[in-house]
């Protein structure tokens, strides 16, 4: 079956920081919707590129040189390899899109968990 | 060089329908910003999943035996070989996210181009 998937109402349907949750699936690759707020660690992906839409609120990516301010509407792509280090002063919504494979802090260990939404 | 995308400035850059840009890659895959008034040809992607974001308006997708029917900040993913038919009664405006090889129309000949945002 087909389902739709409106943003906001399923952001609304969790409340925990830091634990993407699967929202979508198409061609080996995750939507995934994430609430965000504090400074996570700097991380990498070695084999993936990312992607991170925010919803609602506003992201910053700190990169090793530079940093990216996103706020809702604003997408941008980490290239695989590229150390970043997402931090939410308050918190924000966002949408991220991975390949099946991606965990979420890189090499880095952590107990960030990746749910699929209920509804789905 | 990173550089973020703002969907709505991006949109506002060209005014053409049907003709999908191309606003960013990662991982084999294309984030494509559209802008869609009118309807679509039946179709299919034999091996590729499609998925429709609405940033603007309202999409009607029509599939063979439903009609699902896309409001701002809702989504949905077209399964590979599932016909489905796009109709925009009024300008709508689209994220679309398709592997690098998708053809708009699946085996349907088109006119559809498909081009990278000049700012890109």
């Amino acid at each position: 079956m087909i389902k739709k998937v409106n943003l906001t109402e399923a952001l609304s349907s969790f409340s925990e920081h830091w634990t993407p949750k699967i929202a979508g699936e198409l061609n080996r690759q995750y939507v995934k919707l994430a609430k965000l707020k504090g400074e996570f660690v700097w991380h990498k992906h070695d084999h993936e590129d990312e992607l991170f839409l925010v919803i609602k609120g506003q992201l910053v990516i700190e990169l090793r040189d530079e940093s990216i301010t996103l706020s809702k509407g604003e997408m941008v792509i980490i290239p695989k390899g590229i150390e970043h280090k997402p931090i939410a002063e308050n918190e924000v919504e966002v949408l991220l899109f991975e390949p099946i494979s991606t965990v979420n802090t890189g090499e880095v260990d952590s107990n960030l968990k990746q749910e699929k939404l209920d509804w789905l």
